[in-house]
């Protein structure tokens, strides 16, 4: 095997590639040598845009850090990760729909009580959140844990403050009732721009396009006997439900974050100024075997 | 634009880039685009291989320094830089053929007269290269460069040892003389592994390759109105030349590295030991306007 041109290399890195053992490994090899080299052979780049594409690839990698994690912004960013997730969530009936984890997602957020303020401390327009969680085609799951976090008014999270003076905020885990039911106050999220202070910023500059997305809620809910549900509540009339700069939003996902008078809560709590109120009710997929 | 599925959002990834005011940003942002998403509809990536590819590039740049460059590896092992050598290597006539640079060059060697020997404190077996550059389909060229480097005899380049105690070495560069010629001393080059243990070696390992390359001379050749020859020359009769690990081998870069005896070399030179002999004559192609 020699002598290949700019055709024939392609079957040649194939051939080779097919040793592998793992059926899954070749599989990918496979395909990724064949839509690799069909695109370069689109493009025909020059020595000095490979030379360009793999000083790119170097600076997205010095940008990874425990705090940021840029080729999870980049796969955002080219769509890519909105297609994984759209085809690992082939819903069934009427489970709610999914959407990207995103990269300020914290593990063991603290456990709190049904109705707490989640975020005590923080400045913002007071927000109740209420819902439920139910399997999809069938009745409420009590006990299910709902895992929320989201940005504060100028849209940065509690893990965006370098200091970390702020501490864990704007997040917890709460149980639903024994009717499926969770309720907890937090404050208001706000569209934000992806951090675009590295290499991702600078394709979405090149290529004409705005780093927001759109104010949103998160939520991962997960109950026994379901598919772990990954997911977000957007905020109805945001400017960029339309270009959201990671393609993640579904009409499904949207909900009003209704504009209410201080007054009795609907969860009998005395509010003294202005608060929004969302409520979503979750419909958990059956787990896959 | 929102509720992409698995097919709609390809589509709402392209309308969004060709906002790039750069044609060729906007050409290439697309290419990338379809190439990708047809890539990742093809093999269906779990959740779990997804984050498995996003941690594969983020430690492949975070193995790059200034010693080691990851992506070029990765590129050279799937083929890509071969790829794109050739994309941009149609050449005319009978110019010599181009294959990779490879990591290991090093600008501004140290110019040597012709005839010296430019591995003076290095083992192993002496090898005389003598050779000419012409223009292709033309005459020869006086006063070309020719930049060359190689491997000793475990397959080691100079830049490769940590404590580079061993200084510039096994690399020079020459100028042909009135008659487009040129000769040098040094010692015999080695098939080697390509670095091997980073995430490509990692993956050459689960695809079932061995690192090697066959042994071989580069060199880089530059004249006034000449194209700059990137080339190398292959041992004749090396186990690899038909698995080359970054498929770098052309029939017409093969030549013998003749064994002879001990006695007067082709150069006048008295040896008192075996030694080697390679000639290659070049062609340059013509600039590019």
């Amino acid at each position: 095997m020699r002598n290949f041109d700019e055709h024939s290399i392609t079957d040649a890195v194939r051939e080779r590639v097919a040793n592998a053992k793992n059926p899954r490994v070749r599989q990918i090899s496979d395909a990724l040598v064949r839509h690799l080299h069909d695109f370069i052979r689109e493009v025909e780049p020059t020595q000095a845009e490979w030379e360009w594409a793999i000083d790119f690839l170097t600076r997205t990698g010095h940008m990874c850090d425990k705090n940021r994690q840029e080729f999870i912004l980049l796969s955002d960013a080219l769509g890519v990760s909105m297609l994984v997730d759209a085809i690992n969530h082939r819903l069934p009936g009427d489970a709610t729909e999914t959407t990207v984890l995103g990269p300020f997602y914290v593990q063991e957020a603290p456990e709190v009580e049904l109705g707490a303020d989640i975020s005590p401390d923080v400045e913002g327009q007071p927000l109740l959140v209420t819902g439920s969680v139910r399997r999809a085609n069938d009745g409420p799951i009590a006990g299910a844990m709902v895992d929320v976090w989201h940005s504060d008014g100028d849209g940065y999270y509690d893990v965006q403050q370098l200091d970390e003076t702020r501490g864990i905020t704007m997040r917890a885990r709460l149980r639903t009732d024994a009717g499926g039911k969770f309720h907890f106050w937090t404050i208001m999220p706000a569209a934000y721009p992806i951090p675009n202070d590295g290499p991702v910023g600078q394709m979405l500059d090149a290529q004409g396009r705005h780093p927001y997305r759109p104010g949103h809620v998160h939520f991962m809910i997960g109950a026994p006997g379901c598919e772990p549900l990954i997911t977000h509540v957007f905020v109805a009339g945001d400017e960029y439900l339309d270009s959201d700069v990671v393609f993640g939003v579904k009409d499904s996902l949207v909900r009003p974050f209704e504009e209410l008078p201080a007054g009795t809560a609907p969860d009998g709590t005395t509010v003294k100024e202005p608060y929004r109120h969302l409520h979503y009710d979750f419909a958990l997929a059956p787990a896959r075997s």
